[in-house]
């Protein structure tokens, strides 16, 4: 069974490139070569895509390639020198049949957010971007059922805004959304600040439409609830990193928007007491907690200081209690605060949170907390939580880690990261409490391989004898492709290639491809 | 690519059965015809079995034997021989290892409470039943979660009382959860009363054990949220009705409990009514709804009108409204009932709910309406929406389909049903609202081809050009396999066929089977 795969396409290069791409990594990735089966671009194919697109569809540009072969990182460089721009399905279809047709190997990408080297080429690959398919299709507010249809190219944001206008709003938040798309968000199965109240992905992605690598056009584009006529194809599309193929159109289940939202920035004396409250939330409030969130002392202490906060005019006047006491002076010597954030339909609810809230204070599991007083301040509590990437980015080197874990044994894993490392860097943790998703970040002045050796395969060995997962919403990308097994079993494993080449069977054989598998390297990013 | 296919399985077998097997199924199915490449049992067969499994777990006797041929609705029969019961995931492996190399067909079978043929073989398949799993493994409720990993033979219905002492509730609930097992409920996608609020089992299925045809265990028994490596394999099993292998383990997140049920039984006059209501308790309950179920005034008479529910000593007093008004003699002259239901944590949502009728009523959406005023009565009005299906198959001959479609057409493809049908059959619609799932009933004194053509293929074309789904939640079985193409694209299909042949590509080649492809036969029940 020789045939085209994904990960053929990307993981089997030739061996020039070796030494200098394995510099990029800054993760104990596996070397890769680049597969000399790949043709090189060619001029009569920048001029077939001219045609095919007209001149602003191929971009060749020095500063727009470089932009879009580097990850938002700047750990994942590629060397692409085509980008192209499709404007619809059937030029996204046309793309693909004729780089299968010359051995050409593609990348697609959508916002280029992701974390995992995914995104971005890793040599030479054609770049596809559909970003200009960013048209709403349809939208059903009328007739009730709140399913929002639209172009993968659709940007998060304007989404939620165009929800937010008509009374709904989207399943899905993330803080990469002023820039992800929503084929991205849906191809890498991004998880979020929501999915603790409204689920993954898996759940209120209705429909989908990709294109498979020979250029056919997979129509499952159902807008219903419920459908049992055969095997739902759709879930191998989402979260599998674009390596099946484009998805080019989504349809997505939008709950209304409902009257009343409230956050609350609570302080816990240890980790223990974070879980016992987000117990008690869940049992307390039931349908109106929508998110429950954490960030450690370390975290805290970072997105305070970095000139970040400051600069936006956050930072003191948001972490104060009601009674004016300095919230980050408080001594927080072990753990993490939480944050949470709920939905609900009137004052009853409000009166409700703060009973809670109050048993919480008297009962001890909150040493201090703050509940939001208006829109303003309620937004800047988010922000401290979703600028903590860029804080760190600021702060120097990161190594990022994004792991699902058993809640009890969450942070057992920080700290004895923490001992692991000692004093070369700083481990920072935060992450989704409510959904078991933490995670961790080592920070330090610069990337040094003896910093990484402490951490890999330490990091993975834990979560995978914990039966954790080593990615819970980023995806493997090009980072943790070789590292599957640490948390799927063999058989599984066999099965995902068997089905990866399922969907390339279609393609020309190529007999010469070498049987040495490794899985999903490319990667649509959100 | 000549290999073993499930469908393969069942669908191609011997003309001797034919015309006999034809005259059961009700429906305009395709004739079916026993492959002559299987086996039959043999004496060294069932001494195998013994070996394996012990006198218990091989059943020959003929009345056990016939209630396993046989379906719930009587309609689909089989002639199995051989029933074997395994008692753990290490025996399944052993039967279907063995049934692979002899090249005996199997039936996955649970609680055999199916509506389309899927759970009972169509021939002389061996069954196999795994109804001895029924441990429950693990519950983490002190760790937060709240997921349950259990066998799946485990019966819903114990798993749900199970979850009720622990302070947590089942996602799912079905009028059949007396009977059906949990690995059924999987394997066929079971949506239920529940899905309103808690989304199918794609969202909270977090992991699965299951056995391929050749034996192989596959692992996919995670207990986390989220878990982005690789290709997410487990939801290829949710709904695939068996045909990929048998589920027999299942990882499901289940919410607390909490701590208030109201349920009111509202009246309204005609169809659009009924939408606008469903809108707006999606705005104005939000979190707090969870099921908006709907029967027609034809569905209420039946209901009310046969032993049924006198016999349990339910019917007038339930559906009287507070002013002892008898809901029943109400002019409903066109159209649905509604009936739904609500967890709330705390009085103040009875509160926020008695508000919301009162404006219900008075903005004209609801003609008349009671709000459950205790436990009892609350259950009286799930009895009837649940007795439905009993009360139908007590009326005589039913012809009975499960379709999704956009919410605005539901009630019209009713309508068009009645003129299309005329005076010979009753027809009968109830369903999930708030899912866009009906459940459209053609009741009859008697079978009759006559009437099967009034509906068929009428009632798939007007759900196919409507975009809808011909099997929203009951599966394909051997009922609708061959009607898939009704609901999903020649692309789509051709993919499912590929991967059907990627489950089973381990298995032995026989390149004589023809490729005549017909997808999903069998089928674990629900």
């Amino acid at each position: 069974m020789e045939k085209w795969r994904a990960a053929d396409r990307l993981l089997k290069f030739s061996s020039s490139c070796k030494s200098k791409q394995g510099k990029y990594f800054y993760s104990v990735a596996t070397t890769v070569h680049r597969n000399p089966l790949f043709s090189i671009i060619s001029p009569d194919d920048i001029s077939y895509f001219k045609t095919l697109l007209g001149e602003r569809g191929v971009v060749q540009d020095a500063l727009a390639l470089d932009a879009a072969n580097t990850d938002w990182m700047g750990k994942y460089r590629g060397s692409s020198k085509l980008l192209l721009q499709p404007k619809n399905t059937e030029e996204v279809s046309q793309i693909l049949k004729y780089c299968n047709s010359r051995c050409l190997a593609v990348v697609p990408q959508g916002g280029n957010t992701g974390l995992v080297g995914g995104s971005v080429p890793v040599f030479d690959e054609v770049i596809i971007n559909v970003g200009l398919m960013r048209n709403i299709l349809s939208f059903d507010k009328v007739i009730v059922s709140g399913v929002l249809v639209c172009e993968a190219g659709c940007i998060l944001e304007n989404l939620i805004s165009f929800l937010d206008d008509e009374g709904f709003i989207m399943p899905l938040d993330l803080g990469a959304k002023g820039s992800c798309q929503i084929g991205g968000n849906v191809s890498t199965n991004a998880g979020g600040l929501r999915l603790l109240r409204y689920g993954s992905l898996h759940g209120s992605v209705l429909g989908l439409e990709a294109v498979l690598a020979n250029g056919t056009v997979l129509d499952m584009l159902g807008t219903l609830r419920k459908d049992n006529t055969g095997y739902d194809l759709k879930h191998l599309f989402i979260g599998s990193e674009g390596s099946l193929g484009i998805v080019t159109k989504v349809s997505i289940l939008t709950p209304p928007k409902l009257s009343s939202v409230n956050i609350a920035f609570l302080a816990c004396e240890d980790y223990t007491s974070c879980q016992k409250l987000l117990l008690e939330a869940k049992k307390k409030l039931g349908g109106i907690l929508s998110a429950f969130e954490f960030l450690d002392s370390d975290a805290m202490s970072l997105v305070s200081s970095t000139t970040f906060l400051g600069t936006e005019n956050h930072g003191q006047e948001v972490i104060k209690d009601k009674h004016g006491q300095d919230f980050t002076s408080i001594d927080l010597r072990a753990l993490p605060l939480e944050f949470w954030y709920s939905y609900a339909s009137g004052s009853i609810f409000m009166e409700n949170l703060e009973a809670f809230l109050l048993h919480s204070v008297e009962s001890g599991l909150v040493a201090n907390g703050v509940l939001a007083q208006d829109i303003n301040q309620a937004s800047s509590f988010w922000h401290i939580r979703e600028g903590l990437p860029e804080a760190l980015m600021k702060a120097g080197a990161v190594y990022k880690y994004d792991l699902s874990l058993p809640l009890e044994k969450m942070y057992d894993l920080v700290e004895e990261m923490r001992v692991q490392i000692g004093p070369a860097a700083k481990v920072v943790a935060y992450g989704h409490l409510g959904d078991g998703n933490l995670h961790l970040n080592i920070s330090a002045p610069a990337y040094d391989d003896n910093i990484l050796a402490k951490i890999e395969p330490f990091v993975y060995e834990w979560t995978s004898k914990n039966r954790g997962s080593i990615s819970a919403e980023h995806g493997l990308g090009l980072m943790k492709a070789a590292k599957i097994h640490y948390s799927k079993s063999p058989e599984t494993v066999r099965l995902m290639i068997d089905f990866d080449y399922c969907v390339f069977e279609l393609l020309p054989d190529t007999s010469c491809l070498d049987d040495n598998h490794s899985i999903i390297c490319l990667c649509l990013s959100a």
